[in-house]
Order: C-alpha cells, then structure tokens, then sequence
C-alpha cells in the first residue's frame, strides 16, 4: 500500500476531489470529480456520467501525467485546512459496470507517484508547525 | 468585467480554491489555496505564508498556464455539484503589504482566459440538464 491507513480514511470522508490534467496545446485544466479509492490497485479511479466524451479522459491519453487533491476547512479562526494531493500518471479503464452506476464505465485510474497529506492527524498542533508528509511512491 | 455577477458572488461564499500548475519538468501538481477575487484587475489573487518560497509560485515563472477551480457539493442525493474554473495564465506579483495578514506580500495573480461554471443559479433543474456556462475572456 502507497497510501497510509490515515490517508485512506480522509478519502473515505470526502466525496469530491479535483483533477488537474493537460490538453495538448498546453493549456492546463482542472475539474471537480467523483472519486473511489481502489483498495485492489491502490489507485485513485475516477468517474461520471458520460466520463469517456469528456476532455479531461481524452487529456490523458496524450499527457498521462495528472494531479488530484482533496481537501476540507477544520477551522477558519485559525486557519486550518487539511489536503491529500496524488501526483501520478493517468490511465483510461473500460470498466464493464463501472463503479458508478448510470456511468459510461469509463474512468480515469491514477497511479500514484508521489503522495502529500497535511494536517490529517494532528488537529491540536499550531497550523504553523505543521509540514507536509510528502514522499514518492514509485 | 469577464465575470459575471453571479460567478463574483459564488467566489464570494467561497474560501478555498486549488491551483493546478506544472512544473519545468512537467510533473502536474495542484494545491489548495486562499484566494480573492480582485475587483480591481478582475483577477484571480493567490497568498499565503511564504509564498515566494512554494513551488507553485516558482512554477509559474516557468510555465505561466494555470487552473483554478472552486466547487461545492449542494445536494448529494440527486448528486449536485456547482463550480467556477479558470484557466489562464499566473504572474508573480510582489505586494508591499498583500492581501493577507502574517503573510509574505507575494501573490499569483491569475488573468483569466477561459471561464466555465456550472450549476451557479439552477438549483432547481434536473442535474442532468445543467450545461456548463464557458466561454473565452481573453
């Protein structure tokens, strides 16, 4: 497993993350998605009603590499947010059913590269003190 | 103005936002950011405490094309996402002061190329009959 069991249960809390990916001239875009974590691949799959017409899915068949994160305000006062960003490459599935139902069973699997969490596990701490735990996975 | 009032407004009830930038060797990452809406340039502004020592912030001086998405999830069952993304490109500005307390007075400021949101004022139609509002501003 890349990820850790903490991270694993931030995923499990959020429903909608975020795609960044690249178009072929270069411009970068970035999408709110619908999102699994895969605990046979230990990959991020992503989908949607109609996933295989989009742009972002034809996006990674000419760059795969992809950026996703989720993330969530514990608190404004002080400034408190918590994030999970996967660096990784990008592959387009044709999933019989897909995870989603009503879907295209098109997805996009990230695999992961390198991992980054923040503030996950230690609510009590100065936001000041906090770092990242960023380390690469592949 | 290139936004709307209604996109100005939704980023008004929103306090984070992700940047998707590359890096010079192409790696895609994106980062959860405090951002404001600049009535002034009609432009997107990033801070943060240090800034200028991020890689996003240095990343831009290298490949200045960015995205920038804030969303929400209305309803869950039907599923109802709304959303504002901008692509563009990013300059580094360094502010006196900035626009954030405590901070380093450098910002990324976004100048919009393509706008799309989705979902913004039609709370009440079928999810499935929203189409994105995009268009080119530059």
């Amino acid at each position: 497993m890349r990820f850790t069991a903490l991270e694993i249960a931030y995923m499990r809390t959020q429903d909608l993350g975020r795609l960044a990916t690249v178009q072929p001239n270069g411009t970068v875009q970035v999408s709110p998605v619908g999102f699994r974590y895969n605990t046979d691949h230990d990959t991020i799959d992503i989908g949607g009603r109609a996933m295989a017409t989009t742009r972002k899915f034809r996006n990674v068949a000419g760059n795969n590499r992809v950026a996703f994160v989720i993330d969530d305000v514990l608190s404004r006062q002080p400034w408190r947010v918590r994030y999970l960003e996967v660096r990784g490459t990008a592959e387009q599935v044709h999933t019989p059913a897909g995870p989603w139902p009503g879907t295209d069973g098109a997805i996009i699997r990230i695999h992961p590269q390198r991992i980054i969490s923040f503030g996950l596990d230690e609510s009590d701490r100065d936001p000041h003190e906090l770092v990242p735990f960023a380390r690469d996975v592949a």
